[in-house]
């Protein structure tokens, strides 16, 4: 197809696409002529994938560069390419400081960890953004045991399962890159909002508010 | 107590204390020479929910200046304190468009709501974000309905049944707001950390990928 066919089935703008080319995101088309190339369906997935990071994971330029890279790298295994994507969609952590606390604190994570028999590679960014959560719990007066975050832990176990069914495992990974990211972010976000509609319910209920 | 004690008994160094004075986040000591001013309790408590705002709650000052007045507006009940600061804990949220996606997407989040006997405000802007998230999943060819966002509002209300219980109901306002701050916050990110822990955890198993 044209590239006035592909912005009609991916839906984004001919400047965008030509912008993505530059910045070496989206793969140039095959030359036909001086002034021609072709697009084929390999473009619009890339393109449903890039927008898919863009605007709903809210990635910057450089982190997308590197979930694509990862996807065109063909010595990386599925599993390989969504950790990729999966860590690019983690918030940026504080620099463990190494101090007593801390060491403390990813002790605890990694206890947490082993103790519900979950599969986690040790270097993991993870690990380190669990120790942060348990060290602010910690100096706010609310000690974090694997005890207190089992709650946490069951329920995402639950809501997981739930969602790794949307991820398809074979077949092209710009989809399996795109159900993930979409997976983690939008039920995230869903996850949050509900939250805090039960809260503000509860507190309704308990000061026996009326509607209105 | 004078401010070097209030600065010791808080945490907080004194050039912040002033700082805070200046904004009027904290009122003043009581006068008691040209030189000198009395601080008290409330000004340890007025400053670890400061904190909480900020370093927990990451609120630019212009929020946490709008939960200080609420707390000190006696006028205002418990519940409607607590209200303010739930609302300025949440993302700002696209305005509504307007169009029939946008209010196909509002019904159904209020249909959700409804359908599972939750008391909310009908302004509650967290109604919007509701009916956002609906309308992302929607274009990204996920319907969200009552029934597929179910799993996930049972956990909202489990969880909440479960952080509820920190909110001290009566006693200094403040110590109720610090702790629907940290609750809501801090809580969230564990949540949501664990989440990532458990979606890579059973990404691993199902590529059978051994550890390290």
């Amino acid at each position: 197809m044209r590239i006035s066919q592909l912005s009609a089935a991916s839906g984004v703008p001919i400047p965008t696409i030509k912008y993505y080319m530059r910045e070496g995101l989206l793969p140039a088309g095959e030359q036909t002529s001086a002034t021609r190339a072709e697009y084929g369906e390999s473009h619009v997935r890339r393109l449903r994938l890039i927008r898919a990071l863009l605007e709903v994971g809210r990635l910057p330029i450089a982190s997308i560069r590197q979930v694509i890279a990862a996807v065109d790298d063909e010595s990386l295994s599925m599993h390989e390419v969504l950790g990729t994507a999966h860590y690019a969609l983690a918030p940026a952590v504080e620099s463990p400081t190494g101090d007593e606390d801390w060491r403390r604190a990813r002790a605890e994570a990694d206890d947490l960890i082993t103790g519900l028999g979950w599969r986690i590679h040790p270097d993991a960014p993870t690990r380190d953004e669990l120790a942060q959560v348990i060290l602010t719990l910690d100096r706010l007066g609310m000690p974090a045991t694997g005890e207190s975050l089992r709650p946490y832990a069951r329920t995402a176990v639950d809501l997981v399962e739930h969602e790794i069914g949307t991820i398809p495992p074979r077949g092209p990974r710009e989809a399996a890159v795109e159900a993930l990211v979409v997976g983690t972010v939008v039920h995230g976000r869903a996850l949050d909002v509900l939250r805090r509609l039960a809260h503000e319910s509860a507190s309704a209920r308990f000061f026996d508010v009326s509607e209105g």
